[in-house]
C-alpha cells in the first residue's frame, strides 16, 4: 500500500476501506508516513468529505492506536458524555452527581482547560483536598463503590488523535466535519464509553457558530457512534451567551452545588435534565426519556443527588463540607458590580468575549504554562431578554486586583442593551440515534 | 505573515497576493516553511485552482528562487521552444538550426531524458566528439558567432520549482494545471527566454491525454506567459501515434539529418515549419507567420539548414560529416522487421507502448541511473491511416540483443490493424497569444 495512492482515492471521490484507513493511522503513528503526505490527505478531505464507514473506520483506528482504559469491571452501562466546549459550563459537576444518584455508573476522564476558564479538572481543584489523580484500580472501585469518580486523563490515549490535531492546527484543517468528529469520538470510545451523550454548543462562545453547523456535527457523531457500536445521543444547545450565571472555577463549583440543592439558574437545570435524562436512558434507567427527567428532577430537589456529590467529593479527598460552606473554596479580594447605563431589555451578552474578560482576570490559561486564578471571575445577574433599570448591577465581576479597567472595557463590549429583546432559546435540536 | 493563514485563503477562494505568493516560495525554498503546510497548500491548490496574477506570481517567485541565465550579451530576441514531451519527439534537433538559419539566435538548455527515449542532449552525444558542456561566456559567444547553441542545464535553475515537484509527486498534486503551468513556464524564463513557444502534446504518449485538456495547460502557460511579459504562443499537437518514423537516440538523429535535408515524414516537416516560423515571427522575422514559414521552408530545401547545422556540430566539437555519413554514429547489431499478419489499415500505434518497447531495447533511462543505449530504437514504416498488405514491414526493431521476444510481444499489443481508419490529424489548435 503507498500513501500517495491512498490520497489519489480520496481526490478521486472514492472511498478508502477500512484496511486502507487502519494501515495510514498504523503508519501515521509510527511516523513510516511523513507529515507532508498525511496533510495532503487531510486538505483532501476537507474538500472532499468522508462517507459514514469512513468515517467510523478512522475514529476506531485512532482508538486502537494507543491504550484504551478497560472499565469491564464496572458493573452496567457506561454512559459518558461530552460538550464541544464553551463559556461557564457547569454541566458535568452537576451530571456526574446527578446522573449516579439515579444507579447509573459515572467513571468519567475529563481534562484541564485551555481558554476561558479551567476545565472540569481544574475547577473541582477548587474543592480542598480534591485529587484527580487515581490509578486505573482506583477509579474502578470508586465507581463500584460510590457509583462517580472524576478523574484527570491518563495513559496514551488515542496518540494518532493528538499526533493529527497538531498537524490540522498549522495546516488549516480543523475546520472539517469527518475530522472533527472522529477525533471527538476515538477520544470517548478510547476512555471506555459503552454509550455517549453529546452536548454541541452553537453562538459566539462556540466552535460552531451557527445550529445548522453545530447539527451538522452532532448529526456526524450520532452517526459514528452508533456505526461502531455505541448508543450515541446528542443535544444542540446555545452558547452565544453563557450557561448559567457564573464564569470562573470556583464560582461554577458554588453554581453546580447551588444547582444540586435544587435551586440552580433555569438553564442549567433545563440543560442538566435533558443531557442527564439521555445518559439515564442510554443507560436503561426509566421506561423512556421523561421518566428518566422525572427521576432526576425529584434527586435535585429530595437532597439525593447533593449527598451522591458529598460522598463523590470525600472519596476523591475533599471536604464535603464544602457543600455547605462556599468560604471554603478560594474566594476572590474584590467584587465589582457593572451596572447599566440606561433602562431597557439586555440584547446581548456575547459569550466567548465574557469568557476573554474572565481570562484576562486569571480565570483560564492562555497558554499551557498559564497558573489559574481559582477564585476569579464572573458572575451575571441578568440574561438575554432580561428588563433592566439604570444603575441596576448586570453582573460582579469577582477579581484579586482592585483597578481592572481594562476588564470593564472588555465586559462592556459584550454588552448591549436595546429597548427590545426576546430571551434566546436553550436547545436547538435533540438528535436521538438510530 | 503566517502559512497556515496563506492556506486558510486559498481554501476560502480569496486571491493571494504576489507578496504573499513571494514570501511562501522563498521561505519555502529556504526551509523556512516545512514541507507539511507546503503540501496541504499545494493540495488547497488542486481544488481551487490560482488566478491569472498568482499564477503568474508563482512563475516568477519560482524564477527568481535561483540563478537566472543573462543572454542580454546575445543580439536580437531569444526565442525558446518547449515540449511537454512525448515518443519520437526529434524537433529540436532540426528547429535551432533551421530558426537559426533565418537569423533568429537560439541559446538553448536542454536535459536529459527520463523514460522511453534519451533527452536532446542525449540525442547529441549520438554525434560523435559533440559535448554538452559550454561555459556561461562559451556559450553565448557561440550564438552571437554560429546563432545555435545546444548545452545541457547547468546553474541552480529554480530550486524552488525542483523542491516543489519533489512534494508534488509523493502528494498527489502534480495533476493541476497552475501547477504544471508554472513550472513550465519558470523554466523557461530562468533559461533566459524572451519569447517562448510551446508544443502541447496529446494522446495516449502524453501527460495531457485529451486535447481538451492539453489546450487547457497550453492556454494557461500562454497567459502566464504573456502575464509576465513573455510573448507566448501554444500549439496543440498529436501524440497518440509518434512523432514522425524513428524512436531511439541516434535514429531520430539521423530523422532531424533528413529532414534538414529536405525529405523528413510529413509530420515532422509540417510541426516543425509551424513551431518554427512562430519562433521565428516572435523574433521579429518575416512579416507574418505565413512568410516566416516561406522563409523556413526555403532553407529545408536550398541547404541552408543543413549548413547552420554542421556549422553547430562543428563548433561544440562534433563531426559534421554525420549529416552525409550515418555509420559515423552508433549502430545496433541487428535490425528485425515486424510483418504485418493481414491486409487493412493500421488504425493504431500506440505511442507510450512504443516508447516502453524502446526502453525495453535500451534507448530510454527507467532510473537516473540507466545507461542509454544510443544505437537502439524503432523505425515505423507505417503511420495510422497507412494501408498495409499482408507480410509488408510495419517497423524495423534496431537491437542489440538478437533475441527480443518480450520487446515483440510488447509491440504487438501496441499496433491494430483493421479494415477501415482514417489518417489522425496532427495539429488540434494554435494559440496566438494577445
Amino acid at each position: 500500500m503507498r500513501m500517495v495512492d491512498l490520497i489519489h482515492k480520496k481526490q478521486h471521490q472514492k472511498e478508502l476501506s477500512t484496511e486502507e484507513i487502519q494501515w495510514m493511522i498504523e503508519q501515521y503513528t509510527n511516523n513510516e508516513i511523513p507529515d507532508y503526505q498525511m496533510s495532503a490527505m487531510l486538505m483532501a478531505i476537507y474538500f472532499e468529505d468522508m462517507t459514514d464507514a469512513e468515517r467510523g473506520a478512522l475514529t476506531m483506528s485512532m482508538v486502537k492506536s494507543g491504550d484504551e482504559i478497560d472499565l469491564s469491571q464496572i458493573k452496567g452501562v457506561k454512559v459518558d458524555k461530552h460538550s464541544t466546549g464553551g463559556v461557564g459550563d457547569t454541566t458535568t459537576l452537576i451530571l456526574a452527581p446527578l446522573v449516579a444518584s439515579v444507579g447509573v455508573p459515572i467513571a468519567k476522564m475529563s481534562g484541564r482547560g485551555l481558554g476561558h476558564t479551567g476545565g472540569t479538572i481544574d475547577k473541582l481543584e477548587a474543592i480542598p483536598g480534591f485529587h484527580v489523580e487515581l490509578s486505573q484500580e482506583e477509579f474502578v472501585k470508586q465507581v463500584n463503590e460510590h457509583k462517580v469518580a472524576v478523574i484527570g486523563q491518563s495513559g496514551n490515549l488515542t496518540p494518532a488523535d493528538k499526533k493529527l490535531y497538531a498537524l490540522r492546527d498549522v495546516t488549516s484543517t480543523v475546520d472539517s466535519i469527518p475530522l472533527i468528529a472522529s477525533s471527538i469520538m476515538s477520544k470517548k470510545i478510547a476512555a471506555g464509553a459503552d454509550a455517549i451523550v453529546l452536548d454541541v454548543k452553537t453562538g459566539a462562545g462556540a466552535f460552531m457558530k451557527t445550529p445548522e453547523d453545530a447539527r451538522n456535527l452532532a448529526d456526524a457523531m450520532v452517526k459514528i457512534g452508533n456505526h461502531v457500536g455505541r448508543n450515541t445521543m446528542a443535544v444542540i444547545s446555545d452558547m452565544s451567551q453563557p450557561l448559567g450565571f457564573a464564569i470562573g472555577n470556583a464560582l461554577e463549583v458554588q453554581e453546580a452545588i447551588d444547582t444540586l440543592k435544587g435551586h440552580g439558574p433555569a438553564d442549567v437545570v433545563d440543560l442538566c435534565l435533558t443531557l442527564g435524562s439521555q445518559m439515564a436512558h442510554l443507560a436503561g434507567v426509566g421506561k423512556d426519556l421523561d421518566e428518566a427527567r422525572d427521576l432526576l428532577e425529584a434527586n435535585l430537589h429530595n437532597g439525593k443527588a447533593l449527598e451522591v456529590f458529598k460522598t463523590f467529593v470525600a472519596a476523591q479527598g475533599g471536604n464535603p463540607d464544602v457543600a455547605d460552606d462556599p468560604d471554603l473554596m478560594p474566594k476572590a479580594a474584590y467584587q465589582t458590580e457593572v451596572l447599566a447605563h440606561k433602562d431597557g431589555y439586555v440584547a446581548e451578552l456575547v459569550a466567548d468575549q465574557l469568557g476573554v474578560a474572565s481570562m484576562m482576570l486569571g480565570a483560564g490559561r492562555a497558554t499551557k504554562e498559564s497558573e489559574i486564578d481559582l477564585a476569579v471571575g464572573l458572575v451575571l445577574h441578568k440574561k438575554v431578554g432580561d428588563k433592566v433599570s439604570k444603575g441596576e448591577a448586570l453582573l460582579t465581576i469577582h477579581s484579586n486586583q482592585q483597578e481592572i479597567p481594562d476588564v470593564e472595557e472588555k465586559i462592556w463590549e459584550c454588552i448591549t442593551i436595546a429597548d427590545e429583546a426576546k430571551p434566546l432559546p436553550l436547545i436547538y435540536d435533540i438528535l436521538a440515534g438510530k
